[in-house]
């Protein structure tokens, strides 16, 4: 049987690197071609050790593939995604650069103004457990953001059944590859280990994408969020705590609405291969370099207020992991084809 | 002059050796006896290495001082208080057991009947900023815990002003000395490392305390809290991120309500040497090894929410300089004296 | 096709998690029958969340199986080994219990009476780029311990060709999880972090391992090893740095030389998938969670000294991905079955 | 009495942040004026928040000062160190630019053609331990680097009892500040951590000051030296191990050989302040933020191999302490002014 070709643009950031380890293992599909800005010409190999066995060189244009990851960074991906489109080629898109409905968004958070608006309606927003029969027959997937996955995925069953009041906190601690590969102060060694902090307080990128999709799932149609990122010590990992008041009347505010929501909790996620409702708060650790999203509901009895955490590795089921599980049902293939891996602990 | 004799009860756990360590430099009193639960007879550098140039060695009964802290664990603590209590003796208690001044709350959350309810009156809580003026006199100081001290210095002001509703969310992130010497699967290497988690979800043992505090400045006199701690993989370092709806009509929610509550904070604490209102997000990293509370509070202007940020040692702030803090108030000396150090950067 | 059933002692070591791990995705074998010292009786998952997705329960008596992977310490394990090696099972024995040829170095080194000396020939030292040929058909090998298989692959070929002369020293820095799951205070996270030591100054129990095997190789017979192991604050990764002086006449002092060598090296592995002789000084990153090992070798053109390095993932090439490489041997499978994954990074 | 004017170049480094760390408690000196490459005209504590206590503007030029530190990289401080020099003003220079006395050396190692070759004879070489007779009347001392502390200290006292062959390996760990504030993908966080390796196998530039400092006390006059430094994942901190083969006949290889040794060591030492020869491997952490190196010289028996290991803290006893050393001898004051603290441990 023949492999579907599939092409990495900007394979040499930390997303397009983890598609690059994950798709070496898949049975299905076939890295035929990578791109990177600055590394055109050479092995991949050279540039990063530990894909050696990958047997490519790194190209300034992507060659012929079925389907195309695009790891650019924002504005710069949306440039090179559109003439793909316009060629039929099938495209995952890892930057935010089609996740947001609104085109002046764009120009609100990034900065920019969106340079093919049309294709914002087209395009499928790909957290696959909320959309998994638009993202197959799709064409363009927007990959959401690292954040988002995991916070959208903690929030969705308790806000879809009307269970919390519409106004949501939500604190984030990211391990630091999510800032990326490009080197900063911030993520310099001795700046960034032994060391916690906030940032952007006056509003992440990824807050209008979690507002825009929770506000879909909304029974009262309108949700104010506060979202506060944290930056910590460690390579990789995203822990998300949500709070919010419960809504009078949904569940009791004693052990038997804890079980109540739990089981609500896991009835929504039944079927997903991906999401994982744990009786204990979940450690990053237990999603490392793996796609699980582990997610733990309770009810702060003492307040009467929902609770929730949700634990992902930022790299793969917040970037690269995500990606593929799109990619699969884009394909045809089974959603957790190459992506079996169990979590590598400790 | 002669200095002060002091003492330190089990100084083998991480508060008794970093008081050690902070009392070593302290111009003005001298520590004259330290005791440990299973090192006693042993040369201080011999069970603790860096502490080699203090000249003592480990004694099973605290021998001749004016000031004793107590670095026990909860309930075993109390014990050894009571009696240095009776002998005339100061002391500051680094453990629980004095903080909360309702001694059902013993039973609740740490599960012991309190072997001296009518001391919990006299002791005064050492949170220095909030009860300076009664620390001074007192002969029993409950040093606060490590959330707390932290927890309540950010949402302090803006509870006491009334300019939040009484409904907060305190979401910390502790490094992992916070767990102690004694060790565990949880604080084992390779567990902890490259790890997030949350933990204690039913109800921390630090929440009565926090809640005990907030209470009395709060003009509204109930107040619901909802507290999660989280475990990060860094030695030292609290960050605290404190979240409250703005009570309406007291500040604008504006980058005008911005100023006017970061200039409210500045009121409060500006003639406090231990904390720093702050204009950005402050890093765990810049406390390290000092007894600073970093405070950044802000609005979430889309939200109308204060967000207050603080950042402390857990060691220093949070345990063994706040103790020291104390003490000099309790001895009649500057209350900065022995804790002039910079934090350690990088 | 039916799988081949095969079996772990003591599933819930670092060594043990890792076998259960990587079978999972073996396409030949079937993870059957698990045990655990303290957790019989528990689902696998309830111990080890990461391993949720493997349907055992844990044994106190390991069930019917082809071939068994002992992941039990030292001393235990034969005991346990033993009786299966009678009933005709096939054995990989993570332990050092069957690693040394001359049983009174057990009583030296590991302070206990071998139980079974005659077994010590019987059984193959499973390091297999050496033994391969004697892998495939035993019934008993003794798997490598982690240090040596860094250190007897870095030097073997140097050594083999008589490039050096008979005295080495060895200076490895390892990862905390080498020292295992059992909670110490030297493995505390507080204490391992921001630290490094090295240990074992009178005498590893590595050394007679790494001793016996290099000097099986060594045209001189004789061989002096100095061997210094270092922890360093990482969860996984051996770095071990291996120094000799070259052998007057065999390869000169200059770039040259350092080609030859390289060639050398080359040669010596160019048929080996889990070995990859490189041209920069390797990093253990570039073998996190995989079978790599990877291996620098270069000359001190300055004093005329080989400097030879080597990174592996304790865990994987040093105890569970060799165990399943040797397993592989045994049971007729291709070499690399079930270990293709590529190493995670960053 | 008036406090001694001192100024630091280039501040915003990392060593020269330690620098304004430890000056800031010194009671003898003021620290009056400090520079900053990019960050001329901010306050200090804009750009080192955790400096915010110090009330200094960083300035273009150094202000007027009886005593300066460079803080600058190689070639650049020589620069600004000179005129320093004309204007009579004594100076602590940290960077390598006047370490090495043979001006040929600097062409070689660091690719320029030393501008001042007449000063390297009256430059003293600031190890403190082995130069203090010189150190206290110099105008210009050259800082050692930190791998060259750690490594000469440690093998000192071998070296000049010619207790060892002229033959020594050192294998040395560095934590990450090591290089610098510079960011780059070697020292980003997610990079770094959880990894080790080797560099500068080629030959580092500490390595001809290891050689000149060691061959001044070797008897048989010409010395071979392999070095070879590892970066490690943590922010502080050097541990070196040093190898050599004991000289014949000058202690016994057993046990009364390694007492003969340790009290060798401990007379080389016996009046250091901060030179500790301890009985066990010592601990970077041992040492994190204070001025000490420990070491702890033993014999491998089985080898007649003498190994040493010394521990540091890079930016401390390895830069910024030891250049405070060195100040308090050149100012006439006690050497331990101002490096009284403790290690902060854990």
């Amino acid at each position: 049987m023949t492999k579907v070709k599939v092409g990495i643009i900007n394979v040499t950031g930390y997303a397009g690197v983890e598609l690059a380890r994950l798709l070496y293992l898949h049975p299905e599909v076939e890295l035929a071609s990578v791109t990177g800005r600055s590394a055109a010409g050479k092995r991949l190999g050279e540039v990063l050790p530990h894909l050696a066995s990958i047997d490519l060189t790194i190209e300034a244009e992507l060659g012929e593939v079925e389907l195309a990851f695009s790891a650019m960074p924002h504005k710069e991906s949306a440039k090179q995604v559109i003439p793909l489109l316009d060629r039929g080629i099938k495209v995952v898109d890892i930057s935010a650069d089609f996740r947001l409905k609104d085109a002046t968004e764009y120009r609100r958070w990034y900065g920019f103004t969106h340079p093919a608006p049309q294709l914002l309606k087209q395009a499928v927003y790909g957290l696959t457990e909320l959309y998994r029969s638009q993202v197959a027959p799709a064409q363009l997937v927007a990959n959401p953001g690292c954040y988002p996955t995991g916070a959208i995925l903690a929030l969705a069953p308790a806000v879809k059944a009307g269970l919390i009041e519409p106004d949501i906190i939500i604190d984030s601690k990211s391990g630091v590859s999510g800032a990326g590969r490009t080197v900063s102060l911030q993520t310099h060694f001795a700046e960034a280990n032994e060391d916690a902090t906030a940032y952007a307080l006056d509003g992440h990128r990824h807050l209008p994408e979690i507002i825009q999709e929770l506000k879909l799932l909304c029974p009262q149609g309108s949700l104010s969020i506060t979202f506060v990122p944290h930056l910590i010590p460690m390579t990789r990992g995203i822990l998300t705590t949500g709070y919010a008041r419960l809504a009078s009347g949904k569940v009791s505010v004693d052990q038997k609405g804890r079980e109540k929501l739990f089981q609500l909790y896991q009835d929504f996620y039944k079927d997903e291969p991906f999401v994982k409702v744990v009786e204990f708060p979940p450690h990053t650790k237990h999603t490392w370099g793996n796609n699980l999203c582990l997610i733990h509901p309770t009810i702060d009895t003492k307040t009467g207020r929902l609770v929730v955490i949700s634990a992902t590795d930022n790299l793969v089921k917040g970037a690269a992991g995500q990606a593929i599980q799109n990619m699969n049902l884009m394909l045809g293939l089974p959603e957790t084809t190459g992506l079996e891996a169990l979590a590598i602990y400790p």
